[in-house]
């Protein structure tokens, strides 16, 4: 399995990138990395460390698209950026997949305008998994599309299905409309209109699912636009932080706190891991002719290593023939895609 | 102060209702507390309770709207719901405040036809308050309105800063707009035009605000429509719940867990008191000619007894009054008005 692998994408790029790899490189045996940036800055965080060096490769790239620029005309500007680059080596058959935690808007862009779009998808989607207490699920759109129609979220559907099934390996994904009562009649346009087509779906469709149900492990696959994926996300992320905080707040107000938080150090660790970002490495961009990672832009060293591993598996199982298999499996979809078309 | 107090709305009524205004009467030396709903089941609620008797009331009202109704209909087939009757003293100037925990798409539709909306809010909103480990914000709208536009927001925007500075006494409220990146073009349509009407307003904009951040209490106000308000608002309350869950259950994974257990156990009552609804009691909604409370269906009776407080609170400074005068003071809502309107 060939990952390319962007050294210049993310907020410790190129350092974390390259220790990802690093680690990446010594625990799976059968990934090769095709390091893409900076030559020199690259060669210089190798150095000294050890890797098998036949499974990794540096390749050239003069430029680096920064966080902060607007994505396609950084995308038109830099010809020879290290994310395009990347996504160059799927194109070409040189690699398998690509892993980013650079400039995730770039990295979609780019995706769509190199690979493309897989046949019958109007749109793709970032699938995210997302811990519960028991069970994890899938939130799709996590972030691609901010303004969607109800045939996208039948996509999305279709698309976080085949993830739940063939990647988590749950036979019969319990799929969810994210929405603002239980009830048909409860949500906005979209997510009514939506409800429709998945009712008329093979898929086992749940209804809708409200928030406070989704980290009870209610659903498998969570669908929604991604403007509010991306939110229900980002606010997760910060109320779990923002949890800790201030419950360390209150031990450390208590008399007998200090004592108690030595005793449940551990259990804070254990919740930590189970809900950190870095332990799924990265998300994966559904829907594209090709394996896409996207990782976390604040990605260290361990994130990346998962993103590999993600990516390894993804382009393992064809993930992206099956999710085209499945799309274009359902007549309703291409009703809908003419429905879109027309 | 007199509060109507829909006897009949929650999950627990009528006992948790009347024993919330029970506790509400013992506490709160200036209110009187209308109990409207079935004679006799409130009666009975009372009976062997303590409580200034001048200052209770029973009116009868023999129809109570559920749950899962439709609110439109509930609302033309039960002429004499609890709810109505509750409304309709407000109305009659009998009641200077209204306390539902009961349905509040009924509440929203009846606070419209019997008292209307202010004159220049297009739409009331709900307004909540979250609370973050330093200091907390209003969310609004926290689920009245789930297709928006953005002159809705700008409204939205221009009375959550009213509450912000009368009831929570901030001097010059943070205001942002609830997106998915800190720049202007970060967004969709609506949080995109919303933007330029905000950033025109004498408000405090600071602009777009990420959900990561809004728990880290960048802001005072957080403005987003009612769809997306409702999804991050049982989010919250979900992870919150599902957090404390999973940690109860790392906790008795180790050796030292039931010990550190019982250490920390009052850290977790503190943290669940500070972000527990009932502290608050009730959501306001505002934009109405009157002071409406919306409680939590799963109302507790100390949530009820805190949401007759906020409604005393909200009608004693006549916050109402300064919303529109605050909404009309603004040339760019009137603007916008006329615009909508047109």
């Amino acid at each position: 399995m060939r990952i390319a692998l962007d050294a210049m994408g993310g907020d410790h790029a190129p350092s974390a990138i390259v220790e990802g790899a690093v680690e990446a490189l010594n625990e799976y045996k059968d990934v090769e990395i095709l390091l893409v940036g900076d030559e020199s800055a690259v060669a210089r965080e190798l150095q000294n460390k050890k890797f098998p060096p036949l499974r990794a490769k540096i390749l050239h790239a003069s430029e680096a698209i920064g966080m902060g620029e607007p994505p396609l005309a950084a995308i038109r500007k830099k010809k020879n950026s290290s994310i395009r680059r990347a996504v160059d080596l799927v194109k070409t058959g040189e690699a398998d997949a690509v892993v980013s935690a650079g400039h995730s808007g770039a990295m979609m862009a780019l995706a769509l305008i190199v690979l493309g779009a897989s046949s019958g998808v109007d749109r793709p989607a970032i699938a995210t998994i997302m811990p519960t207490f028991n069970k994890s699920f899938v939130l799709i759109d996590a972030g691609a599309n901010v303004d969607c129609s109800p045939i996208n979220l039948l996509q999305f559907a279709l698309m976080g299905n085949a993830y739940a099934k063939h990647i988590l390996g749950r036979p019969s994904p319990r799929v969810a409309i994210l929405s603002i009562g239980e009830e048909e009649s409860k949500g906005n346009e979209l997510t009514k209109e939506s409800f429709k087509l998945l009712q008329a779906t093979d898929l086992n469709f749940i209804g809708n699912v409200e928030g406070k149900d989704i980290f009870a492990g209610l659903a498998d696959v969570v669908v929604c636009d991604g403007f509010i994926g991306n939110i229900v996300l980002k606010t997760s992320e910060g109320l779990a932080e923002a949890t800790i905080k201030m419950l360390k707040q209150e031990i450390a107000g208590l008399p007998t706190g200090r004592m108690g938080y030595l005793f449940i150090k551990k259990a804070l660790r254990g919740f930590k891991k189970k809900t950190d970002y870095a332990e799924q490495g990265g998300s994966p961009l559904l829907g594209i002719n090709g394996t896409c990672i996207i990782g976390h832009g604040r990605s260290t060293a361990k994130a990346i290593k998962n993103a590999i591993k993600m990516a390894a598996e993804f382009s393992g199982k064809k993930t992206h023939e099956i999710i085209r298999r499945e799309i274009n499996r359902n007549p309703l979809t291409v009703k809908g895609n003419s429905l879109a078309a027309g």
